[in-house]
């Protein structure tokens, strides 16, 4: 503990998520004093058919 | 925000999904005033391996 | 279930909750075919002083 | 309700899987005094590439 | 890991969150050979005000 | 999007929880490429007594 769960859309290269990992454990023990070891992050990536915005699904969004 | 999750077993279809979206999407506008594109939705479909009801997973349930 | 989880900062009165719930429940009934008793709404509400968005804390942000 | 999320890395087994939500659903019915049909668990398993801990992603840690 | 997160209504006295607690975390240990110092439990305790099942609000659930 | 969800014991000051959620927006836009106002952070504080590690509850760990 802390424990972070980050809800995203689509999917991330290894690079991403690794950095991604890697830079939230750094804030929280640095921001909260927690050790490394008792830092989780757990990456919940959704497909874009799975998630909505303003009532629209990612997967059905006009491209930008 | 606010960001809704919506835990659910097996598969839907875009069109189930589709309207799930749009009108928690709606509720949320109409009831919370929020902004329409400060909603998301994200639906997270678990396999009935995966998730059980009064102990028993459902992919082990007797039809009904 | 399904189960549903709201995330929202700062407080609603009854009636928006009541009224949020309804709604969110009709819609999983509608769309996805669930009976009542089995949709469950939980409405987590987190203070201003610990959500954040574009990084900034809603306790803390200029009034608009 | 009582809802019950469990976040775990990797691949469980069926056994494994049964064998759990059994007995979550026993410790719910147990020390909260919830009947058995309004317990739901659901296990969200995180692939190895998607987890870290002490700021390193499962799929990158080195054997032990 | 494994996190767990049992989302619950009203409030629970000390002796069966820890027993809840505990039990939850024997049975991680045992169906998925976590060690323990690896199973953390949150306990989300929702007021009666904010969850519902079938669209009534547990606070406004004529008793039984 | 993407949404984080913070879960830690206890209370922290103003301080660490706007410096946590600031970082924690960084990370997510650098390594995610979101938009700063796409990127919500909710920290979840769970009382020491509704929280446990290795089966015991905050509240009732001896002091180290």
């Amino acid at each position: 503990m802390p424990e972070v769960v980050v809800y995203s859309v689509g999917n991330r290269s290894q690079d991403q998520k690794r950095g991604l990992c890697k830079d939230i454990t750094d804030a929280v023990m640095k921001h909260y004093g927690a050790p490394a070891e008792a830092v989780v992050v757990t990456l919940v990536e959704t497909p874009k058919t799975d998630k909505a915005k303003a009532g629209v699904l990612f997967s059905e969004m006009p491209p930008r």
